[in-house]
């Protein structure tokens, strides 16, 4: 049991799940016979692609929205995202019918800003760095008196990631291992609270871009680093990880491995082709460190959860 | 109950099935709430792009090869193909462990090309047109004493792609509509007499791109109409539809509607953005025909085929 503000255990995981359930899917495990021979394991895919608004991100952000108290979600909510956790937040925002402040930095992808338009979100766009999306953020608090959800920082929100790997343990019996990627951090202590929570022998592994790679760097130090951000095409993991989640990461996670571009690159047009699923760049990451075989998994039963299915159809990795 | 050699009802579909099922993937059916609200309809996708080879050729072809005889089996098997059944077929030989040969177009894709070989199935190629095909066919099966499996005009192939339908409408009650695309027809007759016989008041309706519109138009006239091929995306549907298919067609189907091309690929770009799936274009063709309101399905519970997930990756429709 580790505090954020206040404690994150089952207990809440399981809270949460309820809270969110009506608004969410379980989504299915998928498995492919050729993966599990090319790889000697049985890989179980826990497609968070197919959830609400293309990712797991609906999870925490519904729960946090769902966490909120009347009177304080009247004020509505606000946070600054580039991508899925903004359309998390307005999508909840208006399943609550309150109010959704959301900061995105000028340079995002169309598809990123129509999807939160069409939830009727209120959009305040900033420069691209991390600066200015806090500081337009906080002066819009300020100004609404709206609740800052942030995307991982927050315990409701890792209360609500934790939910996927509740699924997966639930349809998947005995699991050796079960993997993720980590940006910040929300999914992985979610899932690492819920995962150890409910099966204390299983490994808990995250995978990091290499180009990316201050949650691994952090991990073997004993200490959290925060590193300059290089380029990585999985830009969900861009960010560093947070506090409160590097803490519960320190507790719960059995080892961080990094991978690089070209394996994700490689590691995603595989999924796309032997399991005809959409995934983006950020989901490929925990496959990358399979295929790469930058993690032992020989004989093993590994549940991974595919985090996401958003992606620019025209531009691809692979395009020339 | 048609006669094809033998006739097929729903008891050789069923039989099908049970010869078919150690081998095929019971494949799941996904829904999409935006897509239901979007068309006003509850869609019910039979995911086939997930089956074994990425088609639901895998049943048909399984269904015929393992029909075979003993004596007869250990001749080997043969067909022509450039696409899936090819790939099917090799398949099936190398699970009942008999040879196969495949008399493939030069110019197949390479991808379908080293499908086959990865089966160990001995490849012969010729000029891409029907009539080398079929004689390139004929005399390997006079050398080798291999039995054909046409990929449509055989009954075994017709049960087995039946058996889609069959789990369709065993895993989703009450449907209206069962839609799926044609080509030779080996699919729909399959799936028409599943449909009939296991619902009779269901509606099977089949939509064909408007370049490919022989079954429309044989359908609309009563007889068969053999069209010359226009070029289509969806290659999988450029064929002729069969003699024995257009007689189950006849007794069984209540529509053939047609679909553009452009209506194809965009049908294609919003399944793959809106349900993060992968299908192929022939598999579009039914979706194309909903989208853009072809068909009236309105507040109607429709099961659409999709057909398979073959796609080159390096060469889709919407790149530049």
């Amino acid at each position: 049991m580790v505090e954020v503000d206040h404690p994150v255990s089952i207990v809440e995981i399981r809270a949460a799940h309820e809270r969110i359930r009506p608004h969410i899917h379980h989504t299915p495990v998928l498995t492919s016979e050729g993966l599990n021979e090319a790889n000697g394991a049985s890989l179980f895919f826990k497609c968070e692609n197919f959830q609400k608004i293309g990712a797991f991100k609906a999870r925490g952000a519904t729960s946090a929205v769902f966490a909120l108290d009347d009177v304080t979600a009247q004020q509505g909510v606000a946070t600054h995202s580039s991508g899925n956790h903004g359309a998390a937040v307005a999508r909840a925002a208006k399943l609550r019918g309150i109010p959704a402040n959301i900061v995105m930095p000028s340079n995002s992808a169309k598809v990123k800003i129509r999807a939160v338009e069409g939830y009727g979100a209120h959009i305040l766009f900033c420069e691209p760095t991390e600066e200015a999306r806090e500081s337009t953020c906080a002066e819009m608090i300020r100004k609404t008196g709206a609740t800052l959800i942030h995307s991982f920082e927050n315990e409701h929100v890792i209360a609500g990631q934790g939910t996927a790997a509740v699924e997966l343990l639930e349809d998947v019996r005995n699991l050796d291992v079960v993997m993720c990627p980590v940006g910040g951090g929300g999914l992985l202590s979610g899932t690492a609270i819920a995962a150890k929570s409910m099966r204390p022998q299983i490994k808990v592994i995250a995978v990091e871009p290499a180009n990316a790679d201050d949650a691994a760097q952090s991990f073997h130090a004993g200490r959290r680093i925060v590193t300059e951000k290089k380029f990585t095409i999985a830009d969900g993991l861009r960010t560093n990880v947070g506090e409160p989640n590097f803490r519960i990461i320190q507790c719960y996670v059995d080892d961080i491995v990094t991978v690089s571009e070209e394996a994700i690159v490689a590691a995603m047009r595989t999924i796309w082709e032997t399991m005809k699923i959409i995934i983006e760049p950020s989901a490929a990451v925990p496959c990358a460190a399979i295929l790469e075989r930058a993690i032992e998994l020989n004989g093993k039963r590994a549940g991974i959860i595919l985090t996401g299915g958003n992606v620019d159809l025209d531009a691809l990795p692979w395009s020339p």
